[in-house]
This record gives C-alpha cells, structure tokens and sequence, in this order.
C-alpha cells in the first residue's frame, strides 16, 4: 500500500489514488485483502451495479462523472431498499494508470463516497484491452425484516415517483447529437442540465428513512419508468394506471413535449432517471408526503396501484390509453 | 425474473440461468434490486476479485473454468481470512447472452457456490463490446475483532503455506506454449494436471477455521509468493527468511525445476497459486499443524519471520540468497 521496492505497480496506484478514501476503520487504509464490517445488529443490504464506457456513459463524460455515476447508481438502489448506506467496493477495470483520469475520478469518487456516507472499504484494481468498467458493490443497513422489496404492492395504494422523470435519456440524446441536440440548439443552460441528469443522478437516498417508513413496495428507475413500473407489479401480482399528465416533468422536458420534439413515450421508457419509484398505502400517503417534504425530496402520485396482471396501463389527458412499443432498455 | 412480455430479455437472462443458483432466501429469487443477509452478530467480511478474459483466464478457457476461477479467487481471499463464506454477489460484463457459454458457466457456477457453502445473493449482467470481465465480491463472517490480517506477523513465527506453489503458473506457459509444453509434449497427465491448476484453483476454506484460531498473519498467495510474502511482511513491519528447497512442490514442478526447464525465480513469482500464506507463532505450530491435518489440508513451514525492513531473502540449498529480479505480477 505504500512505494516500498516491494510494493507492486498496481498496489502504488490503488493507495496513491484510493487509499485517501479509505477513511472506514473497517478497510484498514486499503491494505489487506479484505475489508471488516462491525455487525449492527441490522440486517445487511446488498446491491450491485456495474457501469460500461460506452454502454450507460460515454467515453467523452468527463472522469469525476463516471465515478459519481458508477457510485450512485448503487446508492440510489439502497434508497429505494429503504437502507442507510455503510460503504462500497470497487472494481476498477482500465486500460492503463492515466493520472489525467484517475486523479480526478478518485477524487470526485471521495467526495460523493463523504457526501452520501458511503465510505470506500476495499476494491480490486484490473487492466483490461477492453472499455472502461466500473463495477460496484454497495453495503447498507435496515432494521431486521424492514428492506422495502419489489413486491409490496397492493390495489388501491398510490404509485409514487420522486423528482422528475425523463430527464437523463433527453441529456443522452443530447449527447448523440438526436432531435432534442437540435432543438435546444440555442438554449446552453437547458442542455447542460439535461446532460447533467444524465451523467450524475441525484439518489434521494434523503427519502430511504421516509420509504421504510410507508411505502409498501419500491424500486429504482433506472431502465424506464415504464419499465420498472411493470417490474414491481409483476413482483407484487398486481396491475397499475398512470395518469401520464401527472408524470412529474422538469420545466425543459415539458417543453420539449410540448413542442413534439420528444413524445411522452420516449420519456416513460428512456431509463437513467434512478428516481425513487413507490406505491403508499391511501391511509399513509398524507404522512409519506409530510415526511418527503421534510425531506426536501419533491414527490408526485402519478396512479394508483389495480387488481390484475396486466401491464400498466399510462393513460393521456383524455383518459385514452397510451402505446408503449418498448418499456425500457435491455441490454440484450 | 420471468418471461412475461414485460420482462426484459437480460431479466430473462438472470431468471434462466442464474435464478437456480439464487438458493439463499436474502437472494429473493434475484427478483429484487438488492438481497438482505439477517445479522449474525458476526463481523462481516468483504472482498472483490474480478477475471478479465485475456488476462486473468484466456479465451480458450472452458466457461466452467471461468466460473468456478472467478469465485474461487474470492473465496480464496476469505479462507486466508479466517471467515467462512456467507455468499456473493455476481457482475458479469458479456458481449452477447450466448446459450453454449452461459449454460455451463451458470451450472458451474452453482457447484462451486454449494460445495462452498457460499450462495449466490445477486448481481447485475451488461453487455460489453470488450473482453468478457467477471467481478465477485464475496462476504463472509468472523468472530468479532478476529479477522486475520496481513499485519500480524512476528520475528520468531514459522512462514507456512498450503498445497504446492508454482503450479499454476507452468499451467499457464502451457497453455501459452511455451518452454513447458515443449518438455511435457510427451505427457498429456501432468500437462492437464497443471493447466487445471491454473484454471481452477483449490481455495483452502478448509483451513479457515485453523488460520482464524492459530495464524498471525495471512493472505493468499494470488501474484505469486516472493512478492504477496514482501507484502505480508510490509503490513506487519517484519522481514523473513526463506529455505527454498522447503516450498512445497507437486511432482511435475520438482521434475521441471531438476530438469532445468523452469527456474524457481519462476516458481515463486508465478502468481494464480491460490495457496494460503501465513505466519504461525513457533509455540503454536504444532497445534496448528495437528488442525490443518485433522482439516485434510497439506501445510509446509517454509521459513522464518525476523525482524528489520528488508525484502524477504529467499535461500537455496547451500544458503546463498536467490536473486528475485521480479517479485510478483503487477498490472501496470
């Protein structure tokens, strides 16, 4: 872990770059083969995610996003579990030890990793001839039996989704120079944000407390809105209608909307939104939505959770059902 | 988790091949977005290893092979840890779900995990245009505060290693065709017998129990033994001395070292051995000895831990010191 003669290549790069983040008494600064989590007496969550150069970021973002992303997108998962964050191991699959990289994903990486409370306990550090992957392993705690799962759901609760959605696949198609490039052609500030939403998700793991408190079934959306809604009640045996309108949208996914450049479908199956997707109980929902508020995390009831195994059904203004060709991304 | 129409196809994907494996109620089937482990009122331990095809398997490797490398280097890590296995979580970067690879990956993949006692608990699949990259981490449990660290040794403590070291890496040049395929052209066993070594390695999980209760200090031996015991040495502030001629070999590799084919600069910085490595206080040998026996696993004292800085010095025959010019494999 140090530039002893001994030490090898790989052993200098992880604690010259990450031993600064192993402020965990349980990674022993990095140096061993494995790290050590003093038991809670709570129940350990467990999520793991990994994040491919070219398939869920491009080789153009920018390091410190790719490790913010490749980071939260496994604490937004802990989020929606309900759990409090206890840490993460990392994967690091790279070409070469580029300093021009790595130093500022290290450093972005130990910022978040202190920002969320989720320190860095222990990785492994690989060269591959291949893309840039980043695969990570989260760890975090919720009261024995308590971990919000998928299958929760039943007929009558509200369907609930934090934040707004659609946001991160407009910043994607930004990005590939698409219809949404075009349009905002003029407008920097709204392209940025987009494109932000897209490289960096805001986990609202704020929220995880509020969710194990009243939320009877919960997932991330990170493959569409659409999508996952169909996931979690093909879990809890249920069926879902959304009322598209109440589909919470940022000001400039509104008015791309509204100006037909994108299509409500398009927004409802783009994925990387890694928003909280609940149902709450009708007789909670007043307590839910006072909790997210002290929260300081936006929350909108867009359905209500039905009997059946139909897909959900999304329906427009008029009430009209609404087609969805695809209902998220797959990566096969 | 299914086939229905709203399933995605890498949903699919994990359903059918790895849903079998997911035995473990804290998987949940693997139709969640994290699994759940109950306290134990252990300490948790945590490690991560990761294959990348073309560096730490070849191609031409036999997806069981794969498989079973890929948790066996974790589980490796907990063995030398002193924990036993409690499960692991699973990333598999594919470039394409292809039946032929993934059904024999996944049946022996659920072999290992039962012998092993150490269950699937989930994992994410994504596709990759690169190499085929397989990333574990492993959890396991140890008696509070008792994880065995690399920075325990003492001067006075015996240096012991499992099973026979070098193995791997002549399985290896084999497979590369080198110097070693050439001399055992003639001999199809031994030349399966060490390819197997370097393919599936033999995790010493039977050992963890006496390693928790009699060792110092441990790691496994993954970049090879001069370098992983520097490393071992580095952490407790010790250095050693070791009596070359006691490295436990296997047959062929004592045939190769006779014969000139190999040198055993090469045997002790091959890597991939996957032996353990620990020290072992003189008054307790004995009794440690008696439990790896009682365990069904082959120790050798190889050596003796001393005080100072320097790198260990390795001795041959006629004590003169053995010129290392490369410790161990680094990756960069």
């Amino acid at each position: 872990m140090d530039c002893k003669p001994n030490a090898s290549a790989e052993d200098s790069l992880i604690a010259r770059y990450f031993g600064p983040l192993a402020t965990h008494p349980g990674a022993l600064g990095l140096g061993d083969d494995a790290a050590v989590l003093a038991p809670s007496g709570d129940d350990v969550v467990v999520t793991t995610d990994a994040i491919v150069e070219g398939v869920h970021f491009l080789s153009t973002d920018p390091a410190d996003t790719v490790a913010r992303k490749a980071l939260r997108v496994n604490l937004s998962d802990l989020a929606a579990k309900g759990a409090a964050p206890a840490g993460f191991v990392l994967t690091l699959a790279l070409r070469a030890a580029d300093d021009a990289w790595l130093s500022p994903f290290a450093r972005a990486l130990g910022e978040d990793a202190a920002h969320f409370g989720c320190p860095l306990l222990g990785g492994d550090t690989v060269s591959t001839p291949g893309p840039l992957t980043i695969s990570i392993t989260a760890l975090g705690h919720v009261p024995t039996g308590k971990m919000v799962r998928r299958n929760g759901a039943k007929p009558g609760d509200r369907v609930v989704v934090t934040g707004t959605i659609g946001d991160a696949a407009l910043g994607l198609d930004i990005l590939r120079g698409g219809a949404v490039a075009a349009a905002l052609a003029d407008d920097a500030a709204t392209r940025e944000m987009l494109v932000g939403r897209y490289r960096v998700p805001q986990p609202r793991n704020a929220l995880a407390k509020t969710v194990l408190d009243h939320a009877g079934a919960a997932m991330d959306v990170s493959d569409g809105l659409a999508g996952d809604l169909a996931k979690l009640c093909a879990a809890s045996g249920v069926s879902a209608v959304i009322d598209a309108p109440a589909i919470p949208l940022s000001q400039a996914a509104a008015g791309l909307l509204a100006r037909g450049i994108v299509a409500i479908e398009a927004i409802v199956s783009g994925g990387d939104d890694y928003e909280i997707l609940c149902t709450v109980p009708e007789a909670g929902f007043e307590a839910f939505a006072q909790a997210a508020e002290a929260a300081g995390v936006a929350i909108s009831s867009i359905g209500t959770i039905i009997a059946g195994a139909a897909i959900p059904r999304f329906l427009d203004a008029r009430g009209s059902e609404i087609a969805l060709p695809r209902l998220s991304y797959s990566h096969f």
